[in-house]
């Protein structure tokens, strides 16, 4: 990958998270220190934002998130208003593409500075049709924690959306190992979860259901806003407790996220699962075409 | 903190893991993309060496856990001379101080490049005198994991040394705000593993036991030496299950690493505990005095 579409801007903020300005570079330029504590310890959190033909997506929600993630992990609370101009700045100068993407980073910056390192990076979006037409092949992977982290042991920054996804990567490599494409991940309890970079929704006698945020995951913000399309056609919503159990009875199944939007689940371990093609098509439609 | 003498060197290699060369650069400069995979997925791998006098230490045992760590990521393998090159080069930089440190840092690299980034950050130690005599202050935290995800469950990457630590800067955090120093960490069956940054040694009855690295641990590179010190003086030495009932009778405990060096504990959830200040000086001056 050349990068040679990308869009890169580096932020400057003052130490306690307020924007000063932003100034794109380019994106093949060095940007980071020999010791920022993002590259060297993951030590900060992100948000990957849809756009849509210039328009970034759900910003509000996926900055709430990032200042949600700021507090798990005791940074600056960033600022709000500010990053939203520094990504729709970003987002406009993707405007002749259908679907791009934002990067938002705020690290803890340069170990022993004290000061936050925030950048964003954007590209046009790889073409997802083929996942989001004939679906993906997805596998069950423990997690290795109880729904109960997040609430009983906070330092383990469950729930939040941190530079450090080392072990969800290597989840995503284990899938491609055992033939699928992606991951959901289980509880000691042997609860669903997430993917290691989607939510998990599934549609059980035609009511959608997701995963409740309180069992340790991130709330998800296109997951929020597919449940409003529903709500809007009259398909009930609901956030349960779903077991791998539950994935035999479904009707659909999609992992969603903010660039590949919904992907219908075709297998899961193996097992065939219903796709939904016209409904999904519908979801997606109304995901890339959000404008705000 | 400046950096004004740290000392930085970036590192060529193939995709492969050869490495072909390296550079000193100044250590303000930036040498990392917008897009490097260490910086945005925390995707990658370190190792952090204690130099003494310009002599690196344990090199060799570092470089091989870096191996057994780019074995658990998929990532291609470090070439262990290639790298003791730089260490000793990046060392050498450091003889007039008698205790500094190198982060040979390798990660996945540019995202969508397939080639490795790859640098080592050096600088003078702080002065860890105070850790050193009057000892540290340490918490019992939950790690989340069973002993067993190492086996089960890889892809949570328990035991291999990645730039995904920000749970572990936050559980030190955590640390922090109960008024301590330092964690030791506690597995779901109640058996302790080992510190965010370190690992566990405690005396019991005269013998030094440390957690056998099968729980999902780094095995430690001067827990060994320091076992190695200790089997030279005939004082028995254990790999073994511990658990905080075993805290309540030890003789001696510490939290070792490459940089503090053996750091004894004084007190774990505000419970004293006994600090051996002879030994504890002995081992030190051993650790530190290290040629290779």
């Amino acid at each position: 990958m050349t990068h040679a579409e990308a869009v890169l801007a580096v932020v400057e903020t003052d130490p306690g998270g307020r924007v000063l300005g932003h100034r794109f570079v380019d994106p093949t330029a060095a940007i980071l220190s020999g010791a920022e504590l993002a590259a060297t310890r993951g030590d900060g959190i992100f948000e990957t934002i849809s756009i849509g033909s210039g328009r970034p997506q759900a910003t509000t929600a996926h900055l709430e998130r990032l200042v949600r993630s700021a507090r798990m992990l005791d940074l600056p609370e960033p600022d709000l208003d500010g990053w939203r101009r520094v990504v729709q700045d970003v987002a406009a100068r993707l405007a002749e593409h259908p679907e791009s993407w934002v990067k938002t980073v705020w690290s803890r910056g340069i170990e022993g500075s004290g000061v936050p390192t925030a950048w964003a990076w954007a590209e046009p979006s790889p073409d997802h049709t083929d996942a989001r037409t004939h679906g993906i092949r997805a596998v069950v992977l423990d997690r290795g924690w109880s729904t109960e982290v997040a609430r009983t042991s906070p330092w383990l920054l469950a729930g939040a959306k941190t530079l450090s996804y080392g072990p969800n990567m290597a989840a995503k490599r284990e899938a491609a190992r055992r033939g699928a494409d992606d991951v959901v991940y289980l509880s000691t309890e042997g609860v669903l979860l997430e993917g290691p970079t989607s939510n998990l929704i599934v549609r059980i006698d035609g009511t959608l259901a997701t995963p409740d945020p309180e069992v340790g995951i991130l709330p998800g913000t296109s997951q929020r806003d597919a449940f409003r399309f529903a709500e809007q056609r009259d398909v009930p919503t609901e956030y349960r407790r779903l077991t791998p159990r539950d994935l035999d009875g479904v009707d659909a199944a999609w992992l969603i996220s903010s660039v590949r939007h919904a992907a219908p689940i075709r297998a899961i371990d193996g097992r065939p699962v219903p796709v939904d093609a016209e409904f999904t098509g519908e979801l997606n439609r109304f995901l890339v075409g959000r404008t705000e």
